[in-house]
């Protein structure tokens, strides 16, 4: 397998930041195919693909997203030119005859309340790094979210289907004026080790 | 910021795959110290970075690991030259002061149980997502696996401390010839809405 370069792991890693300020600058509906087109690549337990997605980009859906989020991040979502709502399928299990069919993985799943939710919670979590990295991978800038009224956006935005809302990450193209001081990360040897 | 060109979203989405064999290739220590200081640069909520690893290389860790996983994984974790524990630590919030200094991030989370679940699941797994995309980066591939007794896993490495396993993870060099034909994945379509 070739590695990737150092300009491409500035990219997604190293000089990537979470944004907070956006350019007035619109994001294409292609290129956000584009962005589920590849982060659906990245592996899941028994290719689960839990993830669900809704991006809010008209005026209308931003109108009921702002007022769910926490009041730091409502002028963030207002000004983002799309806001993605990153869900988890409940019944994510119900597709696996179609996503993983050379065995019966449902049966893995069906009525068993705690795998199902673990599952669904992890691997959904799982495939919003893909998405993060997929979208720097793209051009594109991201600024996650974790500060919102879940029920209110559950209700408000995937009412009567089995999904849930993990998180919320504004795209675009970032003002690099508005970024913070980059907070410290730990050194190797404070969180891992080789055994 | 610049975008990848296809050869490396090829490396880290369209051509990498999850894999089952591995060549007797070893996997270099100083290659997984790069391994995370370069996925710890992703983003997690309040730079919270829950996640621990220790990397299981010896014959000696070998050998506590394989009878934890699940029959189907054993032979898998036996052959890899390196697998992950990905654990996530419950006591993430202490650390807040040192990653995220400029507020008391602590107190959001400090006694509230149930959102420090919530945070420490999602951002190890976010992390988890990271953790897979810089190691086929880096030139690695990867065999994530949730097939394992976790309370098990838990009370033989990481006995005493406040964290948790998530999942594993294989890294080293796959052998093409062991891998399966590639599970379908969802059109945009079917899981995705642009509102």
């Amino acid at each position: 397998m070739s590695t990737l370069d150092q300009a491409a792991l500035d990219t997604l890693f190293f000089n990537a930041r979470t944004h907070n300020g956006w350019q007035d600058r619109p994001v294409d509906d292609a290129l956000l195919k584009r962005l589920f087109d590849t982060l659906k690549w990245g592996p899941t337990s028994a290719n689960c693909s839990p993830l669900r997605i809704q991006f809010v980009k008209s005026d209308a859906a931003k109108a009921r997203l702002v007022p769910l989020v926490m009041q730091g991040n409502q002028e963030k979502v207002r000004t983002a030119p799309v806001t993605a709502i990153l869900g988890m399928d409940m019944a994510f299990y119900e597709q696996l005859p179609k996503l993983f069919p050379h065995t019966d993985a449902r049966s893995w799943f069906a009525g068993n309340e705690e795998v199902i939710r673990s599952t669904a919670f992890r691997n959904s979590s799982l495939q919003g790094g893909y998405f993060i990295l997929a979208a720097r991978a793209l051009g594109l800038d991201c600024g996650p979210m974790s500060g919102f009224d879940a029920a209110k956006v559950d209700a408000e935005f995937w009412g009567g289907t089995t999904v849930k809302t993990n998180f919320v990450c504004s795209l675009g193209y970032g003002d690099p004026a508005k970024l913070f001081g980059r907070s410290p990360r730990f050194e190797f040897d404070e969180v891992c080790k080789i055994v």
